[in-house]
């Protein structure tokens, strides 16, 4: 089974792939977000495995536009523990470090820490394990990475800090997005895109529908409808599977509010293993 | 009265500056949002404007994340229409160019135009017109800047296209932050933050408060509750100000439901002139 994901060798969403699939799959590289969907739509790969949000640093809002513009089915999630180090080549030490590279999100969720290191000059690249690489290649022990343990290890490079998140409670959220839709047997997690005409009250209706029948919401997201300034697409994640006669009803019931609705896939609900 | 303003001169921000308090003030170009913050807190200046949404690119999370952070108070909001240009070195032409720089938000506003210039590099930098700042230093003809028709004349530099951006329902919505609250007569509009306990239904019942009392919302983002993974900040934005009464009653009754609850302010609604 081969399965897509976004970054280089040793990036987090490759370890999430392996953790959620199993360490027989074959994973796929991919430049961009917009290429991990491209892959799992062309069938060049079987599925694709994406970051839609970390608990410090919010949402990856440009998976959720793709998820509306392919037609990918949403078919399980995924969530992992995410622990960033600070990586520099051998020898390099804290002090002499004046920049330092990394996926934008990664930065955002070492803000604190960063905010520590005077005088050090941050600058967004396009990948977390790319970051380690680029700093390898361009071989200037000023400049340090944010990666992952795996991303030093693979790449022969020193690990200056570990931990360095703002909080340990960061955890990201993958979703793991294929052509067939999933059938969760129990325990199940639905995630539909919909839209509502303008009007006042009109977010409320569309929440009732799920409340009054006591269908736990477990996230909303709010995107710009493209050319309808002001206007929103509204992303809802909830307890319970599709094929459920009460969530069945509750989208029958949206249905009447919504001017457009669609249903991105039921899966099984993740649960973190505690040891 | 000095106005801070995240960017080079020529930037979006100080236009909006300049068009919504008037052209006598002073503006005040910062490195950051944070330092827009900080100025306007400090009272290095007396107020600032920051871009909180775009309706093709969506939400500045971080300007959410800050007015969270920080104490200041909403007084006012703004929207400008954006027209993105795409601007060289005089005498470059476009099938030279080899790399377009731009901040983010600019280029994802304009990323389907992006695509149709083939083998064209797209690299993130902190500013649109510190973009063409830093596109005339590097004196590179392969390298074009996104930003403003305003930023290529303050630069002297030449325009290979404009009005590049994707849709041309392009609208950003700023805000004015200041250290009182302002106090609107009519027609205003107020922005609040809040945090619920996590139960089935609770966003339901916080809206509620205002469906019950025919209150219009405009706006709802969630952001990450940091140290609390898959719980919220909600953030609205609703029709009326603090002292209509139907207001200050819905916010009295949201709060039996909140664990957190502020108001960032009442302002005066703006309303976009139309020719």
């Amino acid at each position: 089974m081969r399965v897509a994901f976004q970054g280089e060798p040793g990036a987090y969403s490759e370890a999430a792939a392996l953790e959620h699939f199993g360490s027989q799959i074959e994973t796929q590289p991919q430049i961009s977000f917009e290429a991990v969907f491209h892959c799992a739509e062309s069938g060049e790969c079987d599925m694709g495995l994406i970051p839609i949000e970390n608990s410090l640093a919010g949402s990856i809002h440009q998976n959720y536009d793709l998820l509306l513009k392919k037609t990918l089915y949403v078919i399980g999630e995924h969530l992992m523990p995410i622990h960033h180090c600070l990586i520099a080549l051998p020898g390099a030490s804290l002090a002499g470090i004046r920049k330092v590279i990394s996926h934008p999100q990664a930065l955002a969720q070492c803000d604190g820490y960063l905010h520590t290191l005077a005088g050090v000059a941050v600058e967004p690249v396009y990948d977390t394990a790319g970051s380690v690489k680029m700093m390898r290649q361009q071989g200037d022990p000023g400049i340090a990475a944010i990666a992952s343990r795996r991303a030093a290890e693979l790449y022969h490079m020193a690990i200056l800090a570990d931990c360095i998140e703002d909080h340990p409670a960061n955890f990201t959220r993958f979703l793991a997005i294929g052509r067939e839709p999933a059938t969760p047997k129990s325990d199940a997690k639905t995630s539909i895109v919909f839209s509502l005409v303008n009007q006042p009250g009109a977010l409320f209706k569309a929440l009732s529908v799920f409340a009054l029948r006591d269908i736990d919401l477990t996230k909303i997201e709010s995107r710009p409808l493209v050319g309808k300034p002001w206007e929103y697409y509204f992303y809802i994640d909830f307890i319970g599977s599709v094929s459920d006669p009460a969530c069945e009803r509750a989208l029958a019931h949206l249905g009447e509010y919504a001017s457009m609705l669609r249903v991105l896939g039921s899966y099984p609900l993740y649960k973190l293993k505690t040891d």
